[in-house]
């Protein structure tokens, strides 16, 4: 329980909630080389660092893929399209290193939304901001480019 | 209240929940030229478009815009950095056209939303979506810029 309290998504749960949440949790292995999402593929499934490393990255051209992010942290999660419509991963997820994920089917959270909105708003509101945040940070690399052209475009 | 169900954040709220929404809803008139949104500044208010044309934009240097999107149809909206912490507006607001302006206070929702949880929740995931969507797209851009180098690092 302490570990999902660590996690963005359930920032601001009260004890008893965060214990609802638990009941809905599985523990995975993973192993080195493990595919845990594919972009594009439907994402059921939101998952937990709970030990290990997961790579994320998105695919530029068939023999490229741009790096995302390295989750090692616990409490670190990924799959989080899973809980927003159209239900579909936009990053993919490699296991870097043996661990252990916490996972949470989308289904059962939309029914434990649905029996309690104060969680599903609490949720929402903390993913709408890490969302707003990731957005900045993609917009703040994309100006990189942009100065970098222009000044190319100066000299 | 036809013009509120037309913006994408209150997707699916039912009309009795529409109709408290406009409770909350004040028309303003806008200017040419006028500033409705600093990048960088507090965001306390949302705002939906009824007549008009606005930009939004990022600064990349003190004399360079990058622009990020013109909202011309009526129901399309800016300013939801007012709906998550830390409530500042991630871009800002030119209006290039007259025309006249749905305005809600964050305040406002805020106690809308503390008396209505499911109204809250359906708000939030309509933002996380509409976020995760900018992602996605602001990714693209991104991968575009990517290819360009892999390019001419072949040549």
């Amino acid at each position: 329980m302490q570990l999902l309290s660590s996690c963005y998504l359930f920032k601001g749960l009260s004890e008893f909630r965060l214990q609802r949440l638990t009941t809905i949790t599985k523990e995975t292995p993973i192993q080195k080389g493990q595919w845990i999402m594919l972009e594009g593929k439907k994402a059921e499934e939101l998952f937990i660092v709970k030990e290990g490393t997961v790579e994320l990255m998105t695919k530029v051209e068939d023999d490229f893929e741009l790096p995302i992010a390295m989750l090692r942290n616990p409490g670190e999660c990924t799959g989080t399209a899973s809980l927003v419509a159209p239900h579909e991963y936009s990053l993919s997820a490699r296991c870097e290193e043996d661990g252990t994920m916490l996972v949470i089917q989308q289904e059962d959270l939309k029914k434990l939304i649905q029996e309690d909105h104060k969680l599903g708003c609490i949720i929402m509101e903390n993913l709408a901001q890490h969302m707003l945040e990731r957005l900045k940070e993609t917009r703040d690399e994309l100006k990189i480019h942009f100065k970098t052209l222009l000044k190319s475009a100066h000299h």
